[in-house]
């Protein structure tokens, strides 16, 4: 980085549900930015905060012994008056006043669309960086905060199934996910769950219901079925309600709720992290306006923004199809 | 141990909801009665497997590796039939065509009185090992299980603290517990909760609202409330739908379930699991006949498996205060 | 608590090596001393800050948080001065300058003796709350951070286990303990280790070798030792060259180290933290002057400070005998 | 799958040093081979088992509840014998006699060596599947086990860090990679270490002894050196008294071990475990002969077994670079 950085003053915020990493972005933005010689500030709780003025200057030892922290030091909020151009305007006058010329937003797609505004109406730069537990994200094969998500699910589909195992228990196990499988995927393979109920699949109670007592004829006498919250069945008491129904089956429920975007980040998610905060002030610094920048096949890869919530992340049908052949 | 043990082959059988540190009870019975060369059968299923003969002897090999594996390889099971004479007569000659002439049965309250039955109709001795996750035995401080599950139940609290502190959210977790308080209780004064709801304290809706409205305005934007499934509010969804009523705040709810039961022991409990195995098998030998052993102020005592159950045992008032006091 | 407190502001410090549960200790404090409208300022890093002067008032808030964070948000410190008379009252000057009439020392006998000297030579009142991950205080059953170290090692072991059931591997794992075997003792029975070296018991080199050249002759194959850094042997390292001399046989090390040190605290640790927290300012206003707050048999228990580390806490001979029967 | 297998009968074992995951591959391979109807045998004990005939057919219960278990089930072990051409005849008429024509190896490179031999010498065909904590085969961008030694590794520098943070404390510890620094660059930058020392980059005690001096004298009072025993400084304790002579500076040491290869496996181990199974059985059936499946960019890739381990897969330069400025 010989060349003047474009930016002087950079900004960043957390942003929309938290994500388990994004103490790791946090830190990786205010290092990098220390090492280009950029000032950077810090903007609590996201665009309320931008417009509040809740701005101040981070040095690099501000973000020390966070890196493993689940949470962000930065706060997330709610923010409705953002929503309306006088909000927008505040916010933005508020940035000019603290001499801030560039943001890192580090969140999900209605993060994104807050910034496309800020870019649009205002002129100031963002570059995103994909913070959510939920992998929707367009851009980027892993959003930071989805590994430790995944694993939170999994940790407790495994207490489940060593009760399970000890008492011929049947399970319904509730994930999160309101538009998107991921988690409930790759939770559900990886915990070795009978059946998997996904936005992106459709939910036939019946057949479930019939290969449920193709199981127990078989001799399976526990079983475990993850649900996404977003499944159209309606999460896990309506699931369990519907099999009780059609099927004379009793299920225990668990949700897990919130609980997922919480924890101590795994590896994953704080290289990743890292490697994007990292990556975010570079792309800032060289010019760019309008993107987040993710990870595709192990390559740093810049995207509109808009692109990122307007194009469809798919879930890996081949996925879907080894999870069926596994449960056997 | 120098004289005739009082049994020659004794069988040893989880039952009732299974908890972690079985497997190390189990462990402990086996390797104890191999130490002192009685025989040892293992009675899979607990009732149901005693009624059905599915017992089989087990070597000190025969329980390698399973100390630190939740669940129990005996299983457990429901046994609707040993609920009648016909049924228990079949056990009893089960057992005797086994050659058992004792018997160590590691369970909870259920386990017992179906335990009791057995020894007042068919003579046959047994000893009780106190296996639950709901520590409501009298005759023993704490019950294996129960400090594994309380911290799985304070590990989604803390995980919900790192989101809680990050959003400002408002939290009610459902904790096991259907007439006691132990696990809600100890697990939200660990994590912090600023309200904890169990069976032993009267749940003053109208009260708690109150309090969340002093709090909010002090200051305090997140909050997280502990109920167990057994108080008399309902659980957690009834919680927040009554909160939501009366208050107008909207709650975010975590029911964790089953998970409670799965896990890796703590250490706690396999220590508490080991001795009060070894200790059984040593009262069998000495003539025990109908006791469960317990450990109480770190000393080893017997108790009439009657009273185990019909005995209350009290929730420490310190602690509700405690909590109380700390939540500020 | 109608009358009047004994005290009217108190300072609250850790010192000597941190445990997990000391932040949960200070919560305690800092809240119980609000409750009863006492001052409470924190003293950053122990004796060190005492001199120094870093002390500084603590609010309810100030403590928000932390109850589930390893480490101590007050730090601790070597503090060499201190042994001077001249540091101590440099030490008591502050303590007067800032007004404080009372004290809480959370740590272990080292920080006791220095809190003694502190009250013999300038009367300054102390409460003591036993914070130290060695269990070796006499006066309390349990020392608050210990029962984190033992799961802290517990799970070393267990990663262990499973690489040694499948690779018939033998190895030696060292846990701390410098003049106490608990953490050993404890994390070596409940890992299921098969020989356990501990400074309150004699090692003997030859009489392991022929026990384990007896288990691989039985058929163990894998095989697993705790021992304690303090242990006579001399740690892991001269263990496994002892027996690769005298026996043949080669082993794999792990030294856990200061990890042990770290951590979310336990369920255990955190209750006892609390308690024992609320408790010593309870004491201080009741005019206690010179003790450690315990928990024996469940109870509150008060005892001089000299007694807590002149007298001998021995470890349970039980325990012992009850390890080398379930090795087998 | 419309066309007759090229496969009647496979075998499968685990062969080398475990890793986290295995079982995942096995219940992959086992249930798939079910699935496309091909027979399965499992080898135990790997290249020793095979000549010794220790093998049995496995149904698709055989492999229920493993896929959370740590290790593997078939076990692994060194066979010297193996080495020589009569060891490996004997190996190759056993599996006649089985009726297998078909081989999962799964394991790292030297597994992949005999297996190599296998092909070449008496024609079986054999597909194997990248199972090693090292990350150091070429053909995939992850092995089996490595996320998890990764996050084991990660697990132990947090805990450092909470009482480096407490006490000022200076940390060395030592992760695996005799010949890759995979799992130490990763812990390294999730856990946020000063430095990194493996065996792919140069290590310059005095530089390093430099950069520490620079450290402290900014105000940094605690630090985390992560070094691979590979490293050509010797590992944690030659470090250790290097930085001691050089430097004054006095390093508390911790040495992980084997306890990286045990543990539930993440995530990420057990889907990449699900697939790579699936994909070994349906490249055997499929004609396959001397691959190793792997996963690269997501998508499924052969590689031959000799280029798995005579290519070498470098480190990413990126986060090494990474690496440095983010410890600033």
């Amino acid at each position: 980085m010989s060349e003047t950085p474009a930016v002087r003053r950079i900004g960043v915020y957390t942003s929309g549900g938290d994500a388990p990493g994004m103490n790791a972005a946090v830190r990786a933005v205010v290092r990098t930015a220390w090492h280009l010689e950029i000032g950077v500030h810090g903007i609590h709780r996201g665009y309320a905060g931008m417009m509040a003025g809740t701005i101040e200057p981070m040095g690099r030892r501000s973000v020390s012994n966070i890196i493993q922290q689940g949470g962000t030091i930065l706060k997330t909020s709610r923010a409705p008056e953002f929503h309306t151009a006088e909000g927008r305007r505040k916010a933005a006058d508020n940035l000019r006043a603290h001499g801030i010329d560039g943001l890192v937003c580090i969140g999900g797609d209605g993060s994104f669309r807050g910034a496309l505004d800020l870019i649009n109406e205002h002129g100031v730069p963002v570059v995103g960086v994909p913070g959510t537990i939920d992998n929707d994200l367009y851009g980027t094969d892993l959003t930071i905060g989805y590994d430790t998500a995944v694993n939170t699910a999994l940790d407790a589909i495994d207490k489940l199934r060593d009760t399970g195992q000890s008492h011929d228990r049947m399970f319904i196990i509730e994930v999160m996910g309101r538009h998107a499988g991921f988690i409930g995927l790759a939770s559900g393979i990886g915990g070795g769950a009978e059946e998997i109920l996904i936005p992106e699949t459709r939910t036939d109670v019946e057949a479930i219901a019939k290969r449920i007592h193709q199981r127990t004829a078989a001799g399976k006498t526990s079983l475990i079925m993850v649900v996404a919250e977003g499944d159209e069945i309606g999460g896990a008491i309506a699931l369990g309600e519907r099999l009780k129904e059609s099927a004379g089956i009793d299920f225990r429920v668990s949700i897990l709720g919130h609980m997922q975007r919480g924890g101590r980040p795994m590896a994953i998610d704080r290289l990743l992290a890292s490697r994007l905060g990292y990556e975010a002030v570079n792309a800032l610094a060289a010019g760019a306006f309008n993107v987040m920048v993710g990870e595709v096949n192990g390559e740093i890869v810049h995207t509109s923004l808009e692109d990122t919530f307007t194009r469809k992340k798919p879930i890996n049908p081949a996925l879907v199809e080894l999870a069926e052949i596994l449960a056997q």
